[in-house]
């Protein structure tokens, strides 16, 4: 006999890692909102709502402004094998986990997959990344903007160019950056990006808002081939399609479109929460929403150094919204991360691969980009810190960031 | 400048389509529940809860029970490209659309396909699938248990057998039929099987349970590789790996596993939800769940026939949860139906394919197989046939529905 279990009735928890994150409340109220029909008028205009709300975070006019129904990967996995044909030469510079995902999955879109690495910690700068394109000659560039794993923001400003003058899809992985750091899809030249809401968007994980451009959506058409149950006389069925159906772009833009092509029966609360996440972005104003971020990352950067702690990587290219600190000798990295949840209900991070119990990662995002959690935070892990016999100035972490609070803008 | 509209507020709707319906208070509720980190001791508890309840829910005992995250097709193209190897023969019964799409996945999976026919609005004999079996000889037979654009409820009981017989692998598609249908999958032998929240579960689009027997986890262990980024010395790195990272199950097994290795992160809000819809459906009781859908079914089935509607297909190997009608002489279908979402807020179906246009199709799903639903479509899709000119007999579709529920059990 199974035993049945109560309603769902979570701990409270401070999420101050590098994410997921605590969602904005708002968020979670859209997401109980009865459901509607699929092709019910209200539907159509919330998920029409929808690309044009995200158009205004994408900084973009892309019309193919939308979400894939999936976590922050399955937006990744969409993007390249509806772009990649089997054989393409793919280059994905890897300064962290992120760009090993993008490689990978890149290899099993079976691109020819070439990467070019940096030491965790570090990014590239914009004439390295031209150079490997000149040597490899890819169809297509993956580059993820924020590695959360390293904290690192690699910058993308002129990337786009790069790309053009090469002749190279640039395809960026947002998931950990958008919405607390710059991001300027049109401007910087995307050819598509994909981001997910668990992050600096203040949602849950499983929608994953995804912008395409003319360019873009010209490979995915020329790759359309329309399901046998609903096709009809003279649509498309190309012979070079897409490895696989959930993901075919252009079989999830029909679906958008304007014909409205019966494809996945789309999340409708992921929607909602998606389309809140949006709203109160640009009701906050995108701009300010960056500031807000970075604000908290500056306060909290400040925190940690005034706790004495060593910050990992270089500073000048770290996210906004996360910073890695090592864990200072002698301190169990696991058993201090369990005594801040359990005794304060706050989540920092731990980390992946060679930093693996070597790092903490502290996020600053979404809805915690805020005064009150990075103080709490800070006091809480001041605390702890002293625990384990780390020499902490009292008080010192709180009145670092809070002199960063009375300086900001 | 972006117009940014207000926070979501849906119309109400009385969803009684073949899907989505509306989903129990219960589960929208339980998506605004607070988020936890994904390695949180209470969000690896909920996971493990899940896993317990849909084992009660698919009547399996198989460890490897868990969700896949991303609508009902999630869930099948990660059982189909998880199982077959490109150049797998691979059989596909096709009554209905369901069935062409299980086609089109493993066709683009790589497999060789082989499909057989029958009518829409029929199933077929258990001895036509087994001459297919031994004529195609495939390593893989996908069929879908309810074809929602046909109604057709395929029976499964005897399949296992018979691909234990051939030493096929045997999964079946349970989207549109589980929880409003016996679904026995250890009784009958079922390798693997998907589903999706939105139908007789009772909650939003954006999950997708699945359930493996150990002869499936051997075939998907077998192809293992994990990632680079988080690969240790001595890691499978297969060369026959799944061809797409996000519907790797022998990946998603190792997060939902003992050694949760980061994948994805978990959609935590629609794990809330899916845990609550097996939670309701369980506390109800799965076979009192199972025998309401029948009766709010009979009682449907009735109504429709008193009003002088002729349904469509092979009633005895019809579903319980939708009904389909064919649209009278004279009426205009689409226009009909808006007037009862219009006039009334009831949401019916139209259908795909040769029967588009041509028959409506009408659910009794989930939160929504309820006697008061029943009635209230009843009247309101009585005075909207009157007001198309069609001659109903006042009241007669409520009661003969009514009939049916006094006579119930």
């Amino acid at each position: 006999m199974v035993t049945i279990p109560g309603p769902i009735d979570p701990p409270p928890r401070l999420l101050m890692g590098p994410g997921p994150i605590s969602a904005y409340p708002s968020v979670l109220r859209a997401m109980s909102a009865p459901l509607v029909g699929q092709y019910d008028p209200f539907m159509t205009a919330a998920m029409a709502e929808t690309q044009e709300l995200y158009r205004g975070v994408w900084a973009t006019s892309n019309a193919a402004t939308l979400l894939v129904d999936g976590t922050s990967r399955a937006g990744i996995e969409a993007a390249m094998v509806s772009l990649i044909r089997p054989g393409d030469r793919v280059l994905v510079p890897v300064f962290g986990r992120f760009g090993h995902l993008l490689a990978e999955i890149a290899e099993r879109a079976m691109a020819e997959v070439h990467t070019i690495e940096t030491d965790w910690g570090q990014v590239f700068p914009p004439s390295v990344i031209e150079e490997a394109i000149v040597r490899v000659k890819p169809a297509l560039l993956g580059l993820v903007q924020g590695d959360t794993s390293t904290t690192m923001n690699q910058p993308l400003d002129e990337i786009g160019a790069i790309c053009s003058r090469h002749g190279v899809l640039f395809y960026s992985d947002a998931t950990a950056s958008l919405g607390g750091n710059d991001f300027e899809a049109d401007a910087w030249g995307l050819d598509a990006a994909t981001a997910g809401l668990q992050k600096c968007l203040g949602g849950p994980s499983g929608s994953s808002p995804i912008t395409l451009s003319e360019r873009a959506v010209a490979v995915i058409e020329s790759r359309k081939k329309i399901e046998a149950g609903i096709r009809e006389p003279g649509d498309p069925a190309s012979p070079d399609f897409v490895r696989s159906n959930y993901f075919d772009l252009g079989m999830i833009l029909d679906y958008w479109g304007p014909r409205r092509l019966n494809h996945h029966t789309e999340a409708t609360s992921m929607l909602y929460a998606a389309r809140e996440c949006a709203r109160i972005i640009l009701l906050e104003g995108r701009d300010a929403v960056i500031e807000r971020h970075r604000v908290a990352g500056a306060a909290m950067l400040a925190g940690v150094e005034a706790l004495g702690l060593v910050v990992f990587g270089d500073v000048a290219h770290k996210m906004s919204n996360v910073v890695a600190v090592e864990i200072p000798e002698g301190v169990p990295g696991d058993i201090a991360r369990a005594a801040l949840l359990d005794d304060f209900g706050i989540e920092i991070g731990t980390s992946f691969g060679p930093l693996h119990g070597r790092v903490w990662r502290i996020g600053t995002m979404g809805y915690n980009a805020r005064k009150d959690a990075v103080l709490t935070t800070l006091a809480a892990l001041e605390t702890v810190l002293a625990r384990f016999g780390v020499a902490v100035p009292a008080g010192g972490g709180v009145d670092a960031a809070t002199g960063v609070y009375a300086e900001a803008p």
